[in-house]
């Protein structure tokens, strides 16, 4: 069943739409599941597709549009001026398999880069100009280019790599316990609010911490407060306030059960690096751009905001998407 | 009351003996307490006095000997042949203050400082050859040097600076939010345990993790399992089985508490730093030092081991404390 029936539906004028697209989708770990992949367009009918994929808690509305004027996750690098100017690129999202915490099994990457394709299928989308993403993004858009590369013409890798490096798999094998803690009691928005405070202490770096909170402790009611616990709980509340219990422990799941051969990917990859992300070292980028041989190119950025520079650092971000996307005339 | 009969009560040729001594102690901010201090002394009467002192899990038994032969904290820095040789140096060690559990109050590392010059009194050790402290320990040294300039004449400050680093600061302050997680329906041992667990990822580095924990993630049961997660299991399992929660709780706060201004020491220092440390950044040894103008310098290591360098790379500190404390006549 397909119900993209924003497409259609939407007078001519419009520049963003929203649809969900009804797949029966064959997963690696999970045989086929019926799944609803909810996805945003925004930009000019018959311009060139560029996809942008986030971090598992990203989704499918990326920047604010006339139609949807709430500020998306990467409103900073779709807008007026940018390289993905929806005046002149079309710019497809959309929220992750298992996003809505309704699908309660393992979930690859693979899944995920499969679900695009047969996205791209009910959109009548034949070849995507680039695949932008990040973090997560970046596991899927691997996947991508694995398993469909003739759907798209250039990869870009930002803050992903072709595995999870064992540390960060810890990291995130203890922020999956302390939700089950939570749920021990039926606690699951303290577990969920501990575990995405631990999260944030992967994205970032001491460096922002030193600059942001260092303020020394107080002690309140017998206990020691430290400076960053303010920031810590608003985190942790914000969190829990838009993200199902299950869709955090699937989607964490999945970035540790993704593992790629770079040899396997024989389209154009661009792969941007952060110096001092604490979750993907600098040396599995490098490993992945030599896996990649010719085909891979690196880019390296130094940012305080670490794992998080994609979305901070967006003027960078958006210079490397110029000599990308320009040079391959997605956006001349 | 003073209850060290260990002291005057062992055969003459005992080289390693264990005492308690009854202090009334006035804490920073709790008033006057009555604590005890359990203390282990190794080494031949009459020896320069040598106190070293660890990170939070530490205790008063160092190392093995004769009369308590099981394993100590740092057997391969306290043994035969090695500066700190129990044979020509007295190796004193303590229980620090709240490490039994009992006392629910906030420990300042002064606190700890004013327990090491009450328990000298009464162990009748007028002046320390050295303090050599690790971790915690190593601010604990500081205040002590702040506060009892007459009874050292050199410090040895491993992995531990003036303040604690911000981003620690953070970091702990969660792990005692997965400790008030379990404590909420009786789980104090799972809350413990996921905390330490966290503090191992505090400890280590990505590449220790990288060597070791290579292997692709299993799943078990229908979730995801980490090549890491085995040994996270055996480190939260072996430290709940030692470490009351309250001890936990009391003294990874103090951590936090701890502040001193670096002119306030007017002893030599030596300090030790750790490339990729992930609490002790160098860029605060770097400032310590610098605080401590003539008074300080600075040796650096760089160990795949971080934070717990102290322990894993004895050679290597060996080699420090040669050079600091057969300089000054320690162990000459």
């Amino acid at each position: 069943m397909n119900t993209a029936t924003a497409l259609t539906h939407e007078p001519p004028c419009t520049t963003a739409l929203r649809g969900e697209v009804a797949v029966a989708l064959p997963m690696r770990h999970a045989g086929v599941q019926g799944v609803n992949l909810r996805y945003e367009l925004q930009g000019p009918a018959g311009a060139p597709v560029v996809l942008v994929a986030g971090g598992i808690s990203a989704h499918r509305h990326v920047s604010a549009s006339a139609e949807f004027p709430e500020k998306g996750w990467a409103n900073a690098l779709v807008a007026n001026g940018r390289t993905l100017d929806p005046a002149r690129v079309r710019v497809l999202a959309f929220d992750y398999v298992a996003a809505d915490g309704r699908l309660d099994v393992p979930v690859d990457t693979a899944d995920q880069a499969d679900a695009v394709a047969l996205l791209l299928d009910a959109l009548g989308i034949e070849r995507l100009q680039a695949f932008v993403g990040y973090s997560y993004g970046a596991m899927v858009g691997l996947q991508f280019a694995a398993r469909h590369p003739s759907r798209l013409r250039h990869l870009v890798a930002v803050s992903g790599a072709h595995r999870p490096h064992p540390y960060a798999c810890a990291w995130r094998a203890l922020q999956r316990r302390a939700v089950a803690l939570g749920q021990l009691q039926c606690a699951d928005a303290a577990g969920l609010a501990l575990a995405r405070q631990f999260a944030m202490l992967s994205y970032r770096t001491p460096e922002e911490f030193g600059e942001r909170f260092d303020a020394a402790p107080e002690i309140v009611n017998g206990r020691v407060r430290c400076a960053a616990e303010d920031y810590l709980d608003a985190a942790g509340a914000q969190y829990v306030a838009r993200t199902p219990v299950t869709a955090f422990l699937r989607l964490s799941e999945s970035i540790d059960l993704h593992r790629i051969d770079p040899a396997a990917v024989q389209v154009p990859v661009t792969v941007v690096a952060v110096e001092g992300d604490r979750l993907v070292p600098l040396s599995d980028s490098v490993n992945l751009v030599e896996g990649l041989a010719g085909r891979g190119q690196l880019r390296v950025l130094r940012s305080p905001y670490g794992h998080d520079a994609f979305l901070k650092e967006t003027d960078r971000i958006d210079l490397i998407l110029a000599a990308v996307l320009r040079g391959n005339g997605a956006a001349a």
